[in-house]
């Protein structure tokens, strides 16, 4: 057998009801997670080029997008939800391989769920299923690929797109060969668009292209045997400085790469995060406000002032490369998400004063997510605290409660109170459900 | 400037009537040439895996599908059109690429033609433009890129796609820019999934996502500022091994690639058009029947029986790859469409009979384009012919006539006669025509 049948041979044999339960239970915080931040991203000028142009394509409905009232076929809801859910950079991390699984695995599944009727367990387990194969397509390649220029949640997300949509649809094995053939030979995106529209289109693309290949596949539609091994195929033309077949392979069903994933806490790049966790803690701890505070004083890893070291801020977006704003911001406002980096966040007088405050010293032996920080007050006080394991690492993953936070701040951007609840808690009863049809009427926005 | 922005500035700033008149007359060629094998191709049962899939998208009908009562979305139409064409690998090829470049840009012209009611003239302008678009990013990296595993036709072919419809929708420079980046960053397709669905799908792929690139552009999408050239750009990330600027950009707008694109004239490897022009040239001449032939002698280029030499034919496919029965076919039906190639045919105990009295001596002098041939009458004639350049070559490019031939046999496969001949009219004379309606018209069956 070749190594892609012996991946999709794992794909469609698996039980839906053995696999581990904290597996289905991770399954539900990341359909949660991408929620959330599709909800928050939907508003947006960036969001509606692709909610304007799937309105104009007018597909019979099937499928439902985040955040407005919009119906659409499987493989364009696929699309549309993949770039919402990547648009802020908000997503969840595989660390290991720097994929984002959900944003191109969770569109494809849940528009192939609500296309077909399949049950709320039949959906959660196929997610896990695709994120499993797109992580190990993804740590198959890494670091050759990604360092070759590949994003790599375009090129490896696609195969977790097919897997998890064919095993909605029932694929069998020599079908999902062919659906991971015609959505593998489709792989694509590079790191050249990165800061621009083309970034999150990838995550989309991957979505919709998984998508339609499992329904191609399931009408007969050919393709190689090993587009993932072959001798033209993934691994020989996007990876050709090395691949590891054991990665792609060992322990299938055993270890689980949807335990190295983690959920972000904050929009903006991980080497932060230390840094706005503490200042967080000791903001809640203190009840500190920022004409309290006479400097705040961190020990970083050498990364977060070289990846995140802008001063003289003119927008929203510098922000995020800007540790003192991430820091300011979030002892003003106790979060970080998306709103936290708007130009009026950044202009805000008490902001800007605060990011004065901020200083950073490097130390090597401070590791990527871990932080020293020391918060001064004027009238002499001094808090420190020593954050091990930022929030959302694999070490830390983020706790139910944070997420539950994170939800209702983002959810509440565009619902009322009541509607964002009613999302959470369809979501975490989709394991019992007949179908994913609540959850679609509910993340959905009437009037948008 | 970038060189991505030099080759849209030269896309954009082109002027419709100060094209050369020529490559307006090969652009109707290439167009009728994407009708007659979409046509046909149109009929099988590969074809409806598309077509159905685009039924099921049910998208509002603003764009024409080939051979069949179907109008869809701008992209979907661009989808399964190119799929279409390059279904029988009957398409044509750009000689120093291996490219062929109308199967995705004609679609994406042609369909945004239709959504946006451009000009006859305009959408013939926006093929040559979008054809030399494909065609210098595929010289820009042949032959690194093509030995490192990619399918030209849907890597290259999507920059192409872009230009042309991006020069239909008007777009300014910095919108095709933008364009270009959205759709090469979806640069896709591996020569691992040749010979099954996947290979016509990437050029279908191609002519969607530069149609799609195109529209989202001119909604204001963002991309890369150097998509081609860039630090982690197509030529970094997909042809590391080598690149030409020069031949990207060199005299753009003096000397045009779509001189270098042949027509094929048989639905077979090109090895063998040589001997297949022989073999017709000498039936015709002397109207030669099978039950006349003792042998037919040919003297060939190593490739033929390299590339052909499949004996014990099966199937209708495995005749493409048979030398034997393309002479013998030719023969026989004076032709080397799809339909010499059906199972019944390879079958046929006249074409089986005919197929073991062929034969074949490599000659390292002899060129690809080369053969001589020698036919030997049971009743001791013999005559004899060379052929210089095969039909479709650049030295030799099909005639109007031939191509006339060609595309009649083909269209009549679904219309009658009558209805082929106003296609074929109706497209000579689309340089003068208010809109692409009536072609578009024309090319669908009703009823199916």
């Amino acid at each position: 057998m070749s190594v892609t049948q012996q991946l999709a041979e794992f794909i469609v044999g698996a039980q839906d009801d053995a696999l581990p339960e904290w597996t289905i239970h991770e399954a539900k915080r990341t359909l949660l997670n991408l929620l959330a931040i599709s909800l928050s991203a939907s508003r947006s000028d960036d969001a509606h080029l692709l909610i304007d142009w799937a309105r104009r394509e007018g597909c019979t409905p099937r499928a439902s997008v985040v955040g407005v009232e919009l119906r659409t076929s499987a493989s364009t809801a696929a699309l549309v939800n993949g770039y919402l859910c990547h648009l802020q950079d908000y997503d969840d991390t595989h660390f290991p391989s720097v994929l984002h699984p959900t944003a191109p695995v969770w569109p494809a599944v849940f528009a192939a769920a609500e296309e077909t009727g399949a049950s709320g367990r039949a959906a959660l387990a196929a997610f896990v299923l695709g994120a499993e194969a797109a992580c190990r397509v993804a740590i198959s390649v890494h670091p050759w690929h990604y360092d070759a220029g590949w994003h790599i949640t375009g090129t490896a997300g696609v195969f977790g797109a097919a897997a998890g949509a064919g095993r909605v649809l029932g694929l069998d094995t020599t079908q999902l060969v062919a659906a991971l053939g015609a959505a593998g030979t489709r792989a694509s995106g590079v790191r050249e668009v990165f800061g621009s529209h083309g970034k999150p289109l990838h995550a989309g693309q991957a979505a919709a292209s998984g998508m339609q290949a499992a329904s191609l596949a399931s009408a007969g539609f050919s393709a190689s045997d090993d587009i993932i091994g072959g001798r033209r195929g993934f691994w020989a033309v996007l990876s050709a400085a090395g691949h590891s077949e054991d990665a792609l392979l060992g322990k299938l069903g055993e270890h689980w790469e949807l335990r190295m994933n983690g959920l972000k806490p904050y929009a903006n790049g991980v080497v932060s995060h230390p840094l706005q966790d503490a200042v967080i803690e000791l903001r809640n701890a203190h009840e500190l406000k920022p004409e309290h505070i006479k400097s705040i004083e961190a020990r970083v890893h050498p990364l977060v002032p070289e990846l995140m070291g802008k001063m003289d801020l003119r927008c929203g977006l510098e922000g995020k490369f800007s540790f003192r704003h991430c820091a300011a911001a979030a002892l003003v406002d106790g979060a970080g998400h998306d709103a936290q980096f708007s130009d009026a966040k950044v202009k805000d007088p008490v902001i800007a004063a605060l990011r004065a405050k901020v200083s950073a010293t490097v130390d090597p032996a401070v590791r990527e997510d871990e932080v020293y920080v020391a918060i001064t007050l004027n009238d002499g006080q001094r808090h420190e605290i020593h954050v091990e394991h930022a929030t959302g690492s694999p070490e830390n993953p983020m706790s139910d409660v944070v997420l539950r936070a994170k939800f209702d701040s983002l959810a509440r951007e565009v619902f009322p109170a009541e509607r964002a609840d009613a999302l959470w808690h369809a979501v975490w009863k989709l394991d019992e459900a007949d179908s994913v049809a609540e959850v679609a009427r509910l993340m959905q926005v009437p009037g948008r």
